[in-house]
């Protein structure tokens, strides 16, 4: 059985393979800057392991695998012109390297390619991985949109921030799971489990981001925490305070997600303490393992070997950046 | 046999009955809006024609009809963006009515759900379609990106800028007649020639099009010509002009072209008269006829009866809006 450090090497090898040195380099360069820059690979990773799991061979999950981590890297590429962030993994963004009419347009290229790289596979598997593909694209874009949304609406419920994180984040880590179970021809049943496990380990994961965003050592973090107390992200710590405070402390951080001139140390500062306040990490954790404990009820009810698919989760949601 | 009149209301009926009735709605309106626009959906009538030329059942077009429809209004929605432009087809584009995000993000969606819609056409072509639709895209973003350099470019080429429109404009026009093709299981022979067939007829309207930025009668354009000239477009009437004018008038050509201050109804007589001092309408119009010539030998080698191919093709051509 293939450990999850031979898998990341398998992965990496595979994308190493793409071939983006075409013209015109404007549009070529910045999907090879984009694809190269590695991060943790863990979606493709999640396909191949998935698809060992239900005794498939990793090699059929290959291009599904790559396929996702395409079109993952493509939203990026889209998502950073919309929140217009400067820097990701540590370098700086299409958008803000180049311009943001290459970042589209790239992204579109890049998201073409994902399409094409999928006519690689099995053509039995062929179906259900288009379909696949296109429904989770489609759910990341809701996704995104209800994101975007909510930086203009006043109230935002807990679920509907949860069904946010769904979309944008949770299915795709799903439909990678699922992509595995589907090459390795496991039963319908199944790829609906671990589609279903994928869900409710990217809630966890994205709730651990959360939680990161503000509590992280900066040293683990390689950045500063506090980026979304700063752009008035409405994350689950933030909703979660609105519903368990005082009155008074509710009307004190609404004032401070107002606000636009706040000195960025203070407002963090006065945010985490109202945080500290109502114990909103271990409120926030709390959801986390209710998300977790879900995630591992489905998996137990697999009666497949899946102590690799478990260790990557756990590294998942115990991380600490 | 279908005539265009009737296979126009068939389209209509197939896109009418598309759902964009979705939430969030601020996803799926632009989408809606999109869709319902009309035009003169010449794409799928071209695809649905071509099935039919070719013997095909003309239902087992609509599909892939459809489906380039939508990844056609896909591409408009982020072109207007790159483009800035305000207004298409006599509204206001999704880019101006909504915002920049909604547009990157109901364009990315409208592109997934062309995909989608692909998947319900027959199973023994779902290859060909795919990968149709994937090279093409492809090939349209790379033609964008072209665009998009000439704009920065000092020295363009005729051939490039042939290039550019062959990728940009043509080759949808291309793919359209072959997705017919392919619905029909015309040969491969024959799936390659109505392709390159639809490539010139597309060369043939982008000339088409720029000459009539310059030249048409504006009741019948519906907006005042010259926006190419104020924009500085090096459209094949430009790079024409600079191979055959004087040294002197190629000059006073790019001087105006350079400059930013000009009057536009100034700029626009003064880039005209140079135009007209040179024939460059006779001249486009001869390269457009080198195409048309080009695509009608193409035709003439199809033993299909293309009557309504044909009719369709000078509509487009012999345009005067």
């Amino acid at each position: 059985m293939y450990k999850v450090e031979e898998l990341t090497e398998l992965v990496s090898l595979e994308i190493n393979k793409l071939d983006f040195d075409k013209n015109p380099k404007e549009l070529y360069e910045p999907i090879a800057y984009t694809m190269s820059q590695g991060g943790k690979r863990l979606r493709p990773i999640l396909s191949l392991l998935a698809c060992e799991m239900f005794g498939g061979d990793v090699q059929k999950a290959l291009v599904p695998a790559i396929s996702l981590e395409m079109f993952h890297n493509f939203t990026l590429i889209h998502d950073d012109i919309m929140d217009k962030a400067p820097i990701r993994r540590g370098v700086e963004t299409v958008y803000k390297k180049w311009n943001q009419d290459i970042a589209i347009l790239s992204g579109d290229t890049l998201f073409s390619l994902a399409y094409e790289k999928l006519l690689a596979c099995d053509k039995e598997h062929l179906v259900d991985f288009i379909h696949l593909l296109n429904e989770t694209a489609v759910g990341v874009c809701e996704g995104q949109q209800l994101d975007m949304n909510f930086e203009l609406q006043d109230e935002v419920s807990i679920d509907e921030y949860i069904e946010m994180i769904r979309l944008k984040t949770a299915i795709l880590i799903g439909a990678c799971l699922k992509a595995g179970a589907i090459a390795a021809n496991a039963d319908k049943k199944y790829q609906g489990m671990i589609y279903e496990y994928g869900v409710y380990v990217g809630l966890a994961f994205q709730l651990m981001d959360d939680v990161l965003d503000v509590y992280a050592d900066i040293e683990k973090f390689g950045k500063k925490p506090g980026g979304d107390i700063r752009e008035n992200k409405k994350t689950y710590l933030y909703l979660k305070t609105l519903e368990v405070a005082s009155k008074e402390d509710a009307e004190l951080l609404r004032n401070y997600f107002r606000s636009t001139e706040l000195e960025d140390d203070f407002k963090y500062d006065s945010v985490r303490a109202i945080f500290d306040k109502y114990n909103i990490k271990a409120l926030t954790e709390e959801k986390m393992n209710s998300y977790y404990e879900k995630a591992m009820s489905i998996l137990n009810q697999i009666s497949y070997n899946h102590s690799e698919i478990l260790r990557i989760s756990k590294m998942i949601i115990n991380r600490d950046h």
